[in-house]
């Protein structure tokens, strides 16, 4: 089943809003084993509306549409349906206006003409019924495509299309397995498409695809033809994730804070961070996870060299000008030690870097992050350079600190994204 | 200028990512005065992007095309774009190839054929420099418009947007007021609307635009015809941030964060958190500011019980049986009084609070969150019931607690959103 989504509405052009409801739709074809071709967003205009519907109806089996189906002057969905099917025309459904004339009643507001034009639909069309809102949705066949008209509202759209235009389509395809996904923390698209090789080919069988977003790499195990066992696809997932090995974090693992987590969890140790230019992003990421006070002691912000001092125990001669700096080996490993001693937890992680933009020196310039580990009487420090400005490089501190930790738990060894010998 | 926006990538069509891409570029757009015609959203197939450019390129100035341009198989952006202008010739770009093996030497990996294929570009196109990662963007001029060619991630794709793509599209529009923008934080769209009034009737110029995201409302004072004085702008902005007060943040700030360090800088205080249940989020949100050290000291993540005690010196009575608990106004004043002594900053907020999705009681249900300020002698705390799931709850909590140290500073008394009488 080869289906097309359009949305409709300025909103959505002028940026307004975000397009989620294509998304959900697009979502729910692939949940059908179905296939997005194309998606297509225009504006509330009569003319453009009509195009959109007849160019998509030519290359897709079913049309999504959303949007422009209410009572005011710019909904428009209607009027380009009608022209579509019937050269114009449209008809007073008689269920559907008793409708309205029912619900103004109830509400106690005047039957207008604009609420009334809920109620008109093309000849050859049939109304899907709205249980959420006033404005039915449309269903119609043109050029061998069923399209079905939704509402714009995101509540009124998906109670619609669960209710009554995905039972119609379950009936136009047949079943196949969803894709597997499969998350790898602390590595580029480039370094993960190295690692898959021949995986990737475009031409081979469960497909790949890869994409990256805040921080990690989410490899999806797809069978675009739908003839797939169970078998190949999770097969083909677990070869992902070991080739992936150490960074991919399990099959169905959602983020590196549950990955961590369940690491931890899994060794029964509970952790404390000691955090400077994250600001607490650390802790933040722990604390997602439901649960995380069972592997979470909790952590210091010691944004000042003072509180690294008072509040940690950090010596003032590694912050002082012939030391260190805050920015070093000692001192990260300070932090953790501290951090270890006061909270009583098993293993503390702790940074201190410069996130810019101003800071950097030539020896220490922006990007610049030590990170400590200790775990009991070992410890150990590292220094990462990362790339980006603040924010990147906030989040990729927080992401190798993350990384190591699940590493510590789990007994891997490896270099850091981003480490460099200092 | 009318501009055409085409989104490339099988993870969209396939539903796993919402395309926030579209709305930025079509909300820039909208800001530099454009218009945006369509969007059109293709897979990762090189026929499809050839036939969308195509098609795009014939009807709009310019044409924003987003995805694609990584070096992964199934990256194929590039390869489309010299089918389009140069018959699918592709040539190595000398200083782009130098930069990748630049890059792969610093990073100590080969320059595979992979990381190379970024390096190519189709003929009679230029690259746009990308400052937050590897693959530069293309721009091509094909059928009269012109085509722009960003990164997918959006981090790299605004940043080259704004650096390199913009100031470009802007000298190709009348100049005309940008758009200014007031940002407002712990109200909803609706009560927005309500304040504001007769100001959103869509024929009164200056118009407003109102979008919602991540916790803020964003008023955007604009100017469709391009006739306004520069007063008309300014006073309609003065006029919008008036009625949203105290929640508005003032014309041209962009966070709630920045307002906070804002405040905290007129006052000269700093700042120290302590926090349970946000785990860190905070402290995280102050940090995000550059020069964040000149108000900010640092703060506590105390999440377990034993933690509030040790490092904050709240009663260990609080905590037990017979007491208020972790979550009440005793225990977070307690929690900011320590922070304050211990860090000797001027002023603390403290959270504790019950985020989900278990813990709740009848008494005290989810989204039960208690928050403390303290300064100097002065102590008093609140209680908001958020709403939603785990994220949405500590996203409101973090907003809550900057707005009140915001409005301390600032001298106004208010109610929280979402404050009960507890």
């Amino acid at each position: 089943m080869n289906v097309a989504v359009l949305s409709i509405g300025d909103e959505l052009l002028g940026g307004r809003i975000v397009d989620t409801n294509a998304a959900y739709l697009s979502a729910e074809v692939t949940a059908l084993g179905g296939v997005t071709l194309v998606r297509m967003t225009v504006g509330d205009d009569r003319g453009d509306i009509f195009e959109a519907m007849r160019q998509l109806a030519g290359v897709a089996d079913v049309v999504l549409v959303t949007g422009g189906l209410g009572p005011t002057p710019d909904d428009l969905t209607r009027f380009a349906a009608a022209d579509l099917v019937d050269g114009g025309e449209l008809l007073d459904d008689e269920t559907a206006m008793a409708g309205v004339h029912a619900w103004c009643k109830r509400a106690g507001v005047p039957a207008s003409e604009a609420r009334l034009m809920v109620g008109k639909r093309p000849p050859s069309s049939s109304f899907l019924s709205n249980d959420c809102g006033t404005a039915p949705g449309i269903q119609v066949v043109s050029g061998g495509a069923n399209m079905f008209m939704l509402p714009g509202p995101p509540l009124e759209m998906q109670s619609m299309w669960r209710r009554h235009a995905r039972p119609l389509l379950e009936q136009m395809v047949e079943p196949r397995h969803a894709p597997i996904e499969v998350i790898a923390a602390g590595l580029t698209e480039v370094q993960a498409a190295d690692m898959l090789g021949d995986l990737l080919d475009r031409d081979r069988r469960p497909r790949l695809g890869i994409r990256v977003g805040r921080g990690v790499v989410r490899v999806s195990v797809e069978d675009p033809i739908g003839d797939l066992g169970s078998d190949t696809m999770t097969g083909c997932a677990a070869e992902v994730r070991d080739r992936l090995s150490p960074w991919s974090l399990g099959v169905g693992v959602a983020s590196l804070s549950e990955a961590v987590g369940e690491a931890l969890r899994r060794r029964g140790w509970m952790l404390a961070t000691a955090e400077s230019c994250t600001g607490g992003g650390i802790g933040a990421a722990v604390t997602s996870q439901p649960g995380s006070s069972n592997w979470y002691s909790g952590g210091w912000v010691t944004y000042t060299n003072e509180m690294k001092c008072r509040q940690l125990g950090v010596p003032s001669e590694l912050l002082c000008e012939t030391g260190p700096g805050a920015v070093s080996a000692e001192v990260v490993v300070a932090m953790a030690q501290g951090a270890c001693e006061q909270s009583g937890a098993d293993i503390a992680i702790a940074v201190s870097g410069i996130a810019g933009p101003a800071g950097g020196t030539e020896a220490k310039p922006v990007g610049t992050v030590w990170i400590g580990l200790v775990i009991g009487d070992e410890a150990e420090a590292r220094c990462i350079r990362a790339p980006g400005g603040r924010p990147q490089i906030r989040q990729t501190t927080v992401d190798s600190a993350l990384q190591w930790v699940r590493w510590r738990c789990a007994g891997i060894n490896e270099t850091l994204p981003w480490e460099v010998n200092a």
